[in-house]
């Protein structure tokens, strides 16, 4: 199985070392996972604002269509699943997912309830949309802001994981979360403590897509459940994209920054 | 991975038949697969009346209960998803999944909208119920009755194939469906001749809850991502179980109708 | 007018004494109604868990078939309503009805908005869940644990009536309800109190749904307003029943606590 | 129990005698009901116009407030549901209900499902917002106008039978209704034949709220279950009242129409 | 453009004069915009209370009947938008709209979420239920209420003010709300205090419908986009209404209190 | 008052012509409406694909952070409000709105449904979803495709016609529909007839949006109505957008199609 993780963002070090040892432990033997970040250039380093989101769109776009043949599967890696419907369209027959919509499918299977632990207030109104565009709304018993930027997660691990736990499990006893989200993949590398702590499942953010990846990549190679390709799944024809010279940059090469088979 | 499928009603020949072939190929090679049915005795053939639903509840609960050690997961072998949330309570570390919410999730990833084939309209408030609660309902176009009977399912499989065929087509065409789930378990096998002709995938729910249920237990055993245990998952105490001798009886040994590994 | 009340766990004396004195005074003079417990044996004596529940639904199905004939309506005596469709389907031309259903019929006829006081958190998902799939999700303003066991209600009967007194006001006066419902049927015999002491009326759950059983028994009576048999509500063919043997064990003769015509 | 239904158009004879009929059948021995109509004047003829309702809604709510402490319950009768907010506010302790609310909650003891006979497409957008607004929306299957006059039901029983037995007949076979509700309570006396032609429970819409009326003046009697009187539900204060003259006219006196004890 | 502000209830000079002023400086040059009130007579001077809406509601509707050829657009004054369904009816080409309508559908272009301070919890249930039916439920973050009564907005301002403060303030940083509404229009000349000292936009509930109402007369008038007159918004005939005599009284003059063009 | 149409494709010169003669008999006199189009380069020619949609997101959020000071509002022309969450946080003081949000807005206000024409069936799954979440999802009667594509509409103007006549004739008499939405804005200009032929109002979904444009950019200069700027509205910090060089390239100069001031 070959996964391509697109984190959004111009690479921070910190994060995607974060990412590979996590990955690489949480991948079955055969599976293959690389990460792409954004090449160089006026990025985002980071996507607290959804108009930051608007200018990787493109990018993320056409990553999954230029390497739809080269993988079997895509993560988009932010909990707000930018891009995730317009990705989609042009997959060919690669699953692509996303850490929200993972997440919580996941957490329906494991309680009733869950919380999602934020980085920022900011994050509140899209992915509480998301969650009940999603169909998760009646699940959602609290969104808890960490009050903590993005890009501190992994460098201020120990304010990190005392936030996480004090949220945590006030969510859990006073908001009545059976089970708990991180709600950024930034915050990989916690869920295990927090969960050892207050008993509940804590679903990590950046395992979960890629967990649902796999599994569905695998569905997917053995029942030929592919992506729908009709009403509103159906994909531009290849004839306009060529004449009209899409999806040709910006492109960056993924850099397999975990590669179980090599 | 060791997985115990439920079917919970008397044993069909030509049912479990279709079942073991189809899990056998369907199962990752490190995966066992148990089905169990109901014992002999005077228990219904088939769960088209939910006063017969009643009937089984306490095998089904007592299954998972007696072998929550010995498995990784359950599924529940039933479209109607019945005593999902009793059996839960009481699988400790094991996850336990069945065919409508499992079918549904993997539909949600795979286009934007589903239709379901039921074998009679007597199932389809219950049906319906079930995938509003689960937060599916916004995504369901329709549910098309085969008006068949579950038990003739295998036994007049070109009966079947051409109900399939023609209700699947028009879920498509007129119902706007982008995916078509199969809602008996007993139409394990069609799922791949539908999907060729119409070209939508076709969830097979037989597979769909196998699969999840081979997923989570893998995210369960990597990550401790087990059921939640808090508020309304909260178990019931071992000592009163004891006290009162409940869980005892009715019982059966799975009999290891598919086990890869002997 | 004969009602039979089915109380899904193993007699407890003091609490069916209390439904006894409660009933008798609640009736219409021309309504017997009896009450019938499990039968000893192996079997739960509450029913806070959900697996518990599943222990008992064989019963309380096998009684209201076996007994559609002799009785109007049956209550259901649990504020999980557990088993309400599945009697349904073989009460022939009797009601049946159960506390949750019932209390908040009769509550959305008396205020905007409601509270539920329970027993404890345990109870919550599944009450919601119900609460919502009946449709008076938009009036429910709370749902408060008393942190009482269902058996302790009457056996502490101080300590019930000052956890009542407190979460009911504080369920008026913070939360916003209109009216409050005692959730759960062994809460009988404390409405009157919180209701003079904070003026609001006060839902009892075992009342509740007996005045409406004899309400639809008599509508039905009258106009012919059976339960429908058609679509989800079509029965299971006697047939099969005797085919198979259904319906016949467990099996216990109602025990008439209750009559007031002898 | 005294029970007043108020008939929110100027006397139609016809109609009250129908009405007259049915209720004299359908009460309790001890049960009076009152029938008032608007008195003679610039007043609607009926109810199909929204601005028609603004018309007598004062009518409505004076009547309530002047007869709140005459009757223990009071129907206004018209499907619409006209001023039922309003006029619960000054019944005191007297119920207030209608044919809608009624009818529904009825209907959903009955089945899984609805539909319901409009006289014409202009009521279905209003009633169709009630019915969800009081949490039944889903379990409406569908809304059939009659595309009859509503002083035509009684005038032209034939065509009336006629065009119910046609659109209910399709309401249960394609829509999918469990149960019928006669939206119109001037499609008084036509339940029996559609219900004992089509075989699913037809719920009268002047029937349901008059019983309805009855059992809740009941419990209200011997539980003290009276309309909430906090929050939304604070009546005003009869200072005020006086100050200002209000609820003083329009005025007519209940004629008793029905008077079973006299 | 001609705008007439229905003041359902008898005229408070202070509160009068403060609308005045308010919408002279809001109008456009060429819209004249006149107040009408309450004839003397028994009648609400406020409109906390339900019942005392329907004293007014025939009044409303046949001012709008009245003067629907005179004016482009109606208000009807009051938050509870009462009438509102009514009154659109026998408008002609006329627009109406009202408080709660106009204000959530600006604060929904501004901001994802809204609280609204009311008057009292009195108005909270029915404006929930309005604000849930109108679509706008998924935004209402919460609805404090300022516990002062309506005729002391105006009389009170310090007071007033002081709610406003520290409610909003409240509203924004505990309950998440992006936009505040003032949920009375006797609120009128608060806004802006409270906009500068918390910095999110707060919508003035008398100005929100008279710039809606100019707005969409201007759209009827360039584009012909009247209100519909089809389905739910069919009109009443005009030889009914002659034939009955309706809508003739009561009858009051608009006072031309804001007329920009003389 | 100055306006941005955003128009996210490659100028189309027929469309383009078409809008401004739309635009320039529909603003007020002193609203200028500037007209922008994608710079030339590899870009999609329509936006039927949701692909497409993230390859023009970039330039529509650069479009409005760069001329936020020059604009009081802008509209995003295209009925899938692409970006518009994204745009409206780094517009300053300026509204931003688009022809969905904008024309279900305006048509709740003259109906009490509606129906939308769409180009294709492709278009339905998101544009239905967007309706839901705007929460006008309740109005929605049906989605009609005109089966024809977008480029052809102005080209075609026989065929759109008639396709516009005869689904919309179908929306109003089977679907129940009160107000037409034209639900693509290169479908500008067809309103009027249809209207006059069906009689209910059409709502030109380009139209709309610049008159919604123009009404809230009124309100925001009158009553500093501005978009809120907190929780999710909060818009990112100049610094970084300097520090990182965003919202730079691409950059087009809008072209003053219609200006009516000089």
């Amino acid at each position: 199985m070959r996964i391509l993780w697109i984190d959004p963002i111009v690479q921070d070090r910190l994060y995607t070392e974060a990412l590979r040892i996590a990955f690489d432990s949480a991948r079955r033997p055969d599976t293959t996972v690389d990460i792409i970040s954004l090449p160089p250039g006026p990025k985002p380093r980071h996507l607290r604002f959804h108009a930051y989101e608007a200018l990787v769109m493109a990018d993320i776009v056409t990553t999954v269509y230029r390497f739809a043949h080269d993988y079997d599967a895509f993560v988009i890696g932010c909990f707000y699943d930018l891009a995730l419907r317009e990705a989609r369209e042009v997959s060919g027959k690669a699953i692509v997912t996303a850490p929200c919509q993972a997440s919580c499918a996941i957490a329906a299977h494991l309680g009733n309830t869950f919380s999602v632990l934020v980085g920022a207030g900011k994050a509140i109104p899209k992915m509480r949309e998301n969650i009940h565009t999603y169909g998760y709304g009646h699940r959602l018993r609290s969104m808890r802001p960490l009050n903590m930027h993005v890009l501190d997660f992994q460098a201020q691990a120990d304010r990190t994981m005392e936030a996480i736990l004090r949220e945590g499990k006030m969510a859990v006893d006073e908001d009545g979360a059976e089970v708990i989200i991180l709600g950024c993949s930034a915050e990989v590398g916690f869920h295990q403590e927090l969960q050892d702590e207050i008993g509940v499942p804590v679903i990590d953010s950046a395992l979960a897509p890629l967990k649902y990846a796999e599994f569905l990549a695998e569905t997917a190679e053995r029942f030929a459940w592919y992506p729908s390709r009709v009403w509103g799944s159906e994909a531009p024809p290849e004839r306009e994209i060529e004449a009209w010279g899409l999806f040709r940059e910006p492109f960056v090469q993924p850099a397999p920054l975990i590669n179980s088979e090599g």
